[in-house]
């Protein structure tokens, strides 16, 4: 039986591809498409949401918007990778999915509480949406299978040296996260930067033809350019899509059970994901922290969901 | 004309082979070697710094002890990893080299003040007594050539998720030479993992045989140990030498220049390295940090220096 | 016309006399009650917002609970000044008056937005349910008058040495609302502690007569006790009743218009209010904050509030 | 017997007369004069200790020069407050008085080793000498018969909202010192601003009539000016004597034994001396904390002490 998920995202352009993913892989069963503001303000991430619904066909599954901003302080967005609107590349029509009336932390309550089997959140971007969900309704602890989230890092960060920008954006919530005493898993930079997109990997896309590996193949594009602009990078990490194989076959990233701990309070590292593989601080483990990602049969998992949704 | 310099050190395993290093090679003229605790306390550290001159042939090099606790705080020492001596290993006679009166920074200012040409400081312990004597004696400043210290890292720590060990025992006073404007080199634990002990270099070492080679064999077998155990490597970096080997040939260790600030006030990463690769902060360039080491040639230095010392 | 008013709080025995003097006189116009976790647990305030609507035969005001935890971290109660219900020391039959069941920042968002005139908010506890009024629904902003709040000090705290409690238990809810923009009055502990329970109050309270006078004085006895154990006064100070009397007649409290940050960083100082009196900072003004208090006015106000509520 | 002691000053105003009542009562041995950066540069402060007792006829009392920054970071002067000579208001001629080639530390150091008994040391400026002495020389501790300091408050702060210049200044000496383990006594802005010089103060100082009366007229007018511009206070208070006067008579000054931290991280609070008066952090005391001075006995010992010096 498929496995229940829930996707909160802030689209961007890898989280366009975990959206495939997610609603192509015959294992999983998605409930919902929730968004928060993060690579772009939650206008253009809800947007960027129905407008990749629109192109692979996605239908029947309901889009809620979130969280504008963090649980303490202001936005940071990410628009020196994602561009002006958050997914530039492609062009897009006019999106025909809509948007549902329901607060995202109101439709998770909702879906949580009626599904008759626990739910795996994956949170693709800052985690708001996530922390005021636990945070403010404890009944729906019991209805989560896990929470398997892209964010952080063992190693360095992106949007500064040791911080990763899911977590930077939203700290606070990180941290309630990563506390909240439920199955965590991390997927933080270490193992996305085993994801990386190659010539190979936007060739098999292309070769798949149509308009949605088209766009895919724009995506990648463009979100490679701003890799090499700003990290020197020659191939870009596809983040996103890396937490949502987890869910699909967790043989396919391999974690370790660690405790991690949020720098709330650093002069410059804030946001960091302190990881302590080694046990050099005696706490106990809250996470299990993905390491090592099966990069070939990740890809074909890939490029069989844009196959599937391009048929 | 041989480099003059001058070694601040806490010996420690990797120090030993550092002033071995330092001490053979004939491209350099070293000055002094002062002391300070770190790995193990102060009288530990000086006491080991006369062991590895004593069996190493060292003579007419003046060792003197300065610190022995950071600029703020209690001391933590490297026990973990050095042992309780902070060279255990190999037995050790008395030490037939002895200690000044001085105290190790009024040696440095004099010797810089006395030195007909600009000195190159190579600190390989915490940045203590290079704190006091940047701090206290400003008229040394033109009299130093460079500063290029063994710490920090622009990826992981050691001793603790995101901290390195010699800036973690006195962040303030890595603070305050990252800061002092100063030419510094940082030589962080991102480019002494690639100067990794393997069995072939222990051999290497081993094949020039006599009392010294066996010591050096015993003092990293022992190390090696120490990482095996705590962080699970199966072969122990050497990190103090790579510093001495910028000096010798910079051409060995690749650098880039770029910020670096330490991390004094975050609840889980005090004493982080905080290097901004990419440009991130929009913080002035303040130090050269090394990336890249020429792994063979570096060995090649090492077994050279230990052979001569043989001699 | 009166002043439409919507009282946040966390009874708490000051809260209770809020309550009373908020809804008694006649130049406010008592629109809602909302309650928050702070001086006892939500569950408790709230029914402790019921008690006292009971007790003093306030009925027609909607009661609404809020949040039951601060923006991050966990909740601190005020247990060792309020007792173990919040409100101890009268007897308290069955409430009478209901709770709705909105949300209390739905209810506040509900009015404000269908009041015919800006409203004025008062927070008598942590500012959690008005952080996230503001934070999350910025459609209210111009249909606030202003923000008239208990909490903070220019000079000592309570909870800790420079930290009070409303502040302290959210300091990121009071950090929101004091950079919001909005006007903002801070009637912190400096101007409270002109507002000491003397007995001389006590005796008029007393002399009132009937069951809401003596439930006063049963609760002003048990809250001196709390404050004689603890911070040795003879007298305890009735902080929150002084925010609603501001509201009622500004001349009663005198303010400074003046810059205000929340600590959210110190080791021992997170949760202070830090006022900067003399322009010490540069930072400009954001509040205004009260610094004096017509104490007999104020004494005659809460009489001639509980007087009317007891005819 | 008079009590042996050590003044470690940065004159300044109020430094002028705390030496001028050390050096005059006759229930004190004043050993020496240390100066250290804090009003003003070293250069400036040690320049004003040797024209303070040029012009009261101090001789014999060795003045020897220390730190000339804190310990960490870069040094603040109070030069809004002491004018850019540090002792702004009379003029003084070329100072007679020498001082000595020992760092003031060092002269510290061995005061105390050779004095036949235990020594106070009374420190009027940042703590930084203090703090070398003690982490560097551990020898001495035993030597130290108590140290009664300037700085800090249980109230608000004078350099910042929650924090006063000496211990601002130099936060990492103040906490080293504050939790040394040794006897200190902290007389802080609580207790200096129940020493305001006062019209009456000032007329009784003229009154004495002659050079150095007119001087300490002149130093408390330009002192009172700067008190009023900055703060607004119609008197100023004379903070350093205050610490001298404890020395002479323990009962002029009423003190508590509580714990007491220095905020070292807070964003707006660094350098705060938190005070726990009540008990609430579980914190062990660490230091005596002075409360209350009988200000007109005060007054009359610092007469008396410029009366004498007059004569
Ligand atoms: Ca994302
Ligand atoms: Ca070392
Ligand atoms: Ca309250
Ligand atoms: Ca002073």
């Amino acid at each position: 039986m498929a496995i229940p998920l829930i996707l909160d995202c802030d689209p961007g352009h890898d989280d366009a591809l975990a959206i495939m993913l997610a609603a192509a892989d015959p294992r999983l069963n998605l409930l919902a498409i929730t968004t928060v503001a993060g690579n772009q303000t939650l206008e253009k991430t809800t947007l960027n949401a129905r407008r990749v619904c629109t192109i692979a066909g996605i239908t029947g599954v309901p889009i809620a918007a979130g969280y504008d901003r963090p649980l303490v302080g202001e936005l940071t967005v990410g628009e020196y990778i994602h561009g002006a609107s958050g997914l530039d590349g492609p062009t897009f029509g006019e999106p025909t999915v809509p948007v549902v009336e329901e607060h995202a932390v109101e439709l998770m309550r909702r879906l949580l509480l009626e599904h008759p089997e626990p739910v795996t959140l994956v949170p693709l971007g800052p985690l708001t949406n996530i922390a005021v969900l636990l945070r403010d309704h404890p009944e729906v602890r019991s209805q989560i299978r896990e929470i398997v989230l892209m964010g952080g890092s063992t190693e360095r960060g992106n949007i500064a040296p040791y911080s990763e920008f899911n977590v930077a954006v939203d700290p606070e919530a990180a941290d309630l996260v990563l506390r909240s005493g439920l199955p965590v898993t991390m997927c933080g930079l270490n193992v996305t930067h085993q994801a990386l997109v190659t010539p190979e990997v936007v060739a098999r896309l292309r070769a798949i033809g149509g308009d949605l590996a088209d766009a895919c193949v724009d995506l990648l594009t463009f979100f490679g350019s701003g890799y090499e602009r700003v990290f020197g990078l020659a191939d870009p990490p596809l983040h996103d899509p890396v937490a949502v194989a987890r869910v699909i076959d967790p043989s396919l990233v391999e974690c370790v059970r660690v405790p991690v701990a949020v720098e709330l309070t650093g002069t410059h590292t804030r946001g960091a994901t302190v990881v302590d593989l080694h046990g050099k601080t005696g706490a106990p483990p809250n996470a299990l922290v993905a390491m090592r990602l099966d990069t070939p049969r990740f890809w074909d998992l890939m490029v069989e969901a844009v196959t599937k949704l391009s048929a």
